[in-house]
């Protein structure tokens, strides 16, 4: 692992890595925050995965979470959104290919050698992390922004017992219903649509829910509105009778303006979460 | 003036816009962010200078302002650092030409013609300003960072009674001893150095200095400390008794990591300084 930026941030430092990913055969890069706390032992971890487009960098510098996460003690890791560099397949659309690996292992051509984030995620930086840093394993949230929110909810109802909270900011709710979902999954795993429900947020929540809080925030202005179908994911979290909350935040739209608008109340619910 | 965006940000408007600008003889663009109160009268405004390379852009998506002049009920300005656009003059040095008008206005070729930021900043910008949306000029305040920290010292200091509070994010303090300062005044407003002291922060806070409350905030990590010059401002403000507050800030370096980590101090400063 090389480090590639530390910067003095709210008491902590703002760190930028990369390392030798077994999981995606590329260097992968990713970004850490850890408060003052973690000075003194391991802190609980809370994740953001990133959307379309996004690498680690952007809600690094942009969803102003670190003010909060210092408050709270807890860290916080920018995964990139997918595979990168030369030899790395890509596609002129930017909701395929690199900045859009939808958190999925890819088993199709030309995809499958390198995008398999589901994997990286999941099992390869999360190990990395606990071996490097002061990071309380135990202890551990996840949220993220469109498609990050998308990964956040599936990965947090197929690892029960691992994430004390889980949250979204205007997720991809129902990919498989969706142009942010059909053909990145037909690309990625194939046409047979069995392989798909895996990744589902909706399809998840209504046959195994989330054993834990769940915060998701929506802003009624979103221009994505269509491809994101909150509907059917605040349908099947009430139908689920899934512990939770789900708000629509009038006037908001899609952008980092909405989603540092809500960071506050983001991770204070995850701080919550973790006292328990 | 045109709307590019409007994007709804901590229960108000993030917007950003252009117009012709005469100073600058280029089309301008600058962000404003109006909080939920302007919605029932006029609001304090906080003026808000970028550094080096900045546009609008930079402070407005990175700084975390946003939240605390909504609470506090303050619109925030954030100008562009210089003019813009084919046939305005540039430079291969990133701090000369296009993104580094150090608020100054030009009298050189080829520079004399488009950059006029002191007149675009001080004079242009606020009429179109106060025009157009609902501030109250009797309330600003201004602050910046690098660059935008000498612009945002060397206009509170010429402008006695415009401004209730000043401060900085590791200004450049003493630019016509330091080479942020005397390579751009030289080709800015040429080889007399008697037309440079009107726009150095130290040499206005040994003449004249600041009719109001005045906070400094500086990383002892700063990669740039021997081009800012803090210690000069330092010396200047004690010696001069000047009201204020200079803040050495151990490990922070010149990042928007340190300035999005005080923004709530400087916000919180202005706002205070809003209510005498």
């Amino acid at each position: 692992m090389k480090t590639v930026s530390e910067n003095r941030a709210f008491g902590g430092v703002q760190g930028v890595y990369t390392h030798a990913s077994i999981a995606c055969a590329c260097d992968m890069t990713f970004g850490l925050f850890l408060p003052a706390q973690a000075e003194d032992g391991p802190v609980p971890l809370l994740w953001f995965l990133s959307g379309l487009t996004c690498t680690h960098e952007n809600a690094m510098v942009k969803a102003g979470a670190q003010r909060w996460a210092a408050e709270a003690g807890i860290a916080l890791v920018f995964p990139d959104t997918s595979p990168r560099g030369e030899g790395v397949a890509n596609d002129p659309d930017f909701a395929l290919g690199q900045g859009a690996g939808f958190y999925v292992n890819a088993t199709r051509k030309p995809w499958a050698p390198h995008f398999r984030m589901w994997d990286y995620v999941t099992d390869e930086l999360p190990r990395l992390l606990f071996n490097a840093f002061p990071l309380a394993e135990e202890v551990q949230g996840i949220t993220g922004h469109s498609m990050g929110g998308h990964g956040a909810l599936t990965i947090a109802m197929s690892f029960p017992g691992r994430f004390r909270s889980a949250s979204a900011f205007a997720p991809i709710c129902h990919p498989t219903s969706s142009d942010w979902g059909r053909p990145q999954f037909s690309a990625y795993l194939g046409t047979d649509e069995s392989s798909w429900a895996a990744h589902d947020a909706t399809l998840l929540m209504r046959r195994r829910g989330f054993d834990g809080p769940l915060l998701v925030d929506q802003g009624t202005s979103d221009q994505f509105l269509d491809k994101l179908r909150p509907e059917a994911l605040a349908e099947a979290m009430a139908s689920a009778r899934q512990g939770g909350t789900f708000r629509m935040q009038k006037g908001y739209d899609h952008s980092y303006f909405f989603v540092s608008t809500f960071m506050e109340d983001h991770v204070s619910f995850h701080a919550q979460a973790f006292l328990g």
